[in-house]
This record gives C-alpha cells, structure tokens and sequence, in this order.
C-alpha cells in the first residue's frame, strides 16, 4: 500500500494531482444540466457533482466551479431560476463527455453533440430527450464555498419524467435497467449492476435482501 | 413517460417519497465515514454523498442531515477535526450498510458491524482495515443549508493511502477494477465496469479513448 501525504500532493504535477484528487470521492453521479437564457439560447453541461440534499422538500445540488466551462449554467440558473437534471445513458455518455469543450461559437452544446431539446409542460429549461430521467428544478438558493470559490446550487424539483416499467412500487428507481451510468475522475465512464437491495438495518437484525 | 409535478410529489406516501426523490440524483458513491471522539470512542457510518470540492487544495465534503443516525460523524468532527473517508467494496458492502443502524450501546460501529479499525502515522481518526482507498481529512469548513437544516461538511485531504496497482501513470486511481461499489437511493449496491475514458473534450475534435 502506498501512502501520499499532503505535502507530497501539493508537490504533484497539476495534471496528475487533478486526476488523483477527482478520483478520491469514489464512484460518481454523471448528469447533463440543461438550462436557457432570457433570449431563448439554450446551454447544455456534463456534471459529476450532482448530490440529493433533501427528500421533503424535494432538494437537489451540484458543485459549481468559479470561471469554469459551465458558467453558462449558473449564469442562465441566475437569470431564470431554472434548470435541469438529465441522466447519462450508455447510449449517449460520448456525447455528454463532449459537452464539456469549449465552444466558442453561439451554437448550444445541444446542436454541438447532436443532443435534442425537449419541453415538458411548459417549463422553461429544456431537457435532453434522449435522457430517460429528466428532472426540473427550480434554483432555491446558491451557496458560497469560500475556500476554493466554488458554489453549491440547490433546486427544488418542480417535475420529473421517467420510464414507469423502473418505478418500483415503493419508489425505487432501477437506474442502472435503464443503461444510466456513473463515472470515476474526470474521464471514466461506467456501466452499473446491481448486487442487492437491503432492508432497513437495525441493530441485531441481520439484513434482508428487498 | 410518466410525468409526476411536484404537487404530486408533496402527496406522495413518505416512504415512497423517500426512495423516490433519493434516486433522482443517480449512481451515488458510497463512502465509510470514520471518527473518534476525545475519549477515544470510534464511530463509523456510510455516506452516499461525498463529493469532489476541489483538487487544489485537495478538499471533498458530505452532505449531513439534521439530528440523524450519524450525528456522532458530526460531534466527533466539531470536537477533534478529525475524519477519514473509506471505499466500499463488494466485500464489506452488507457490513457498511449495517452501520446505519441506530445502534443504543456504547460499542462502535467498528466492532458491531466486525470491520477492524487502522491507525496510520498517527493520524487521528480510525481508518477501515479493508477499504482499499482510505483518505484522512481535516475539517476546514462546515457550511449551513437552511431551506432543510442539512450541513456541508467540508475537509482538506490530509492523507491517502491506496494500492500502488490501481494508481495509473497520469493519476487516475481505477475504483471498480478493485470492487469498490456505487449505489442507487438508500439500499441498492452496485458493481461497475469501465466503458471507456475519453480524452478532454475540444471542439471539432472526436473524443479519443485514452
């Protein structure tokens, strides 16, 4: 086993340290966030950061960096309040990794990596059609992280739209049936199975399998 | 598709809530949390919400909940500033789930679930013998949410120490070549396999994969 100190870290090459420190948090969420401006152009982002906050009410995160390629997405959270949470699927992950260059063209990361718009009952951020979890939110509040700048985004979910034949009886969503993947690092994509759903644990009750 | 507002997200059954909106964010890390307190008491608990913060300087938060199971995470945190975030594997999966229970006694979780604890070089609190990626945080920021009473708790990396074979020459660490497990809402365990990594995205360029 090898052990690497702080001070060792802080000496890493950059590229090196980015890749190690990203990878530490484990197995990630990854999600296309979808959101418009007041002038109707629409911007599309892959995020790993996205985090449940809250079941009642309905509260959903994601980390912001400062200055980074998604500044279109806090700008437009700003300005409209809205957003969308969109699943990465098997099918479309090369395209969500791409939404990530740095276009620097009036062109929406939709049109860029081929990915269509959809409209869900008039709500005012567009969702990826071919996402089959799609969630709208409404930005309840921005928190400052003040020792690296970032910011944490929180919505409530207004909507969302999904596949029933996943929506177990007891609220269950079967994510990984559905081809939606997770990630490692900044640049690993990954296919999921499930090992086992387990009861509730208490304390001298062996765990049952649900 | 079926379409749920979140008026019928607020009439929803708790419990199907619960599951429901814990499944919206999508594959989740899964994350061992381990603390001491001033007299020398170890406490462990899983997390599904440990996130990235940034990697320069190396930080990574969780997300915790008001009054809950883990309010010793919390206490021990305040107290000493001390805590470490283990993987979970495939192995120790069921024992990591069973770390949620509300246990009454004064035993830790460290001897009820039969995971042993590590020391190492001296840092504070208690790492998992057999979590393969094992990091040691000191806490540097715990940032209040107020819409639900949630907490971000934010650490600086202090140490990591991991197996040299998973570590790649650009410093991306393979997490499910070495069992390390995701989940799905909050009971559902899953193994992941690698599709592909891709090269950073540029405009007009195909990805590679690297």
């Amino acid at each position: 086993m090898k052990t690497i100190t702080l001070e060792e870290i802080d000496n890493l090459d950059r590229r090196f340290r980015t890749n190690l420190i990203n990878c530490l948090s484990g197995i990630k969420s990854m999600n296309l966030i979808g959101t418009k401006n007041a002038k109707g152009q629409t911007n599309l982002a892959v995020f790993n950061s996205v985090i449940h906050i809250g079941a009642n009410p309905p509260l959903m995160g994601f980390i912001h960096r400062p200055a980074s390629v998604e500044r279109h997405t806090l700008e437009n959270i700003k300005n409209t309040s809205y957003f969308t949470i969109n699943s990465v699927t098997e099918e479309i992950h090369k395209q969500a990794h791409q939404t990530a260059a740095r276009y620097e063209r009036a062109e929406s990361e939709f049109e860029e990596t081929s990915l269509d718009t959809a409209y869900i009952k008039g709500f005012h951020a567009p969702f990826v059609v071919k996402s089959p979890l799609k969630i709208g939110l409404e930005c309840v509040d921005i928190i400052p992280i003040p020792i690296n700048n970032t910011q944490l985004v929180i919505g409530k979910v207004k909507l969302i739209q999904l596949d029933e034949k996943y929506l177990k009886s007891d609220g269950f969503i079967s994510l990984h049936d559905q081809g939606i993947v997770g990630g490692t690092g900044l640049d690993s994509y990954l296919s999921a199975q499930e090992i086992g759903r387990y009861s509730y644990a208490k304390p001298d009750f062996p765990l049952e399998k649900i």
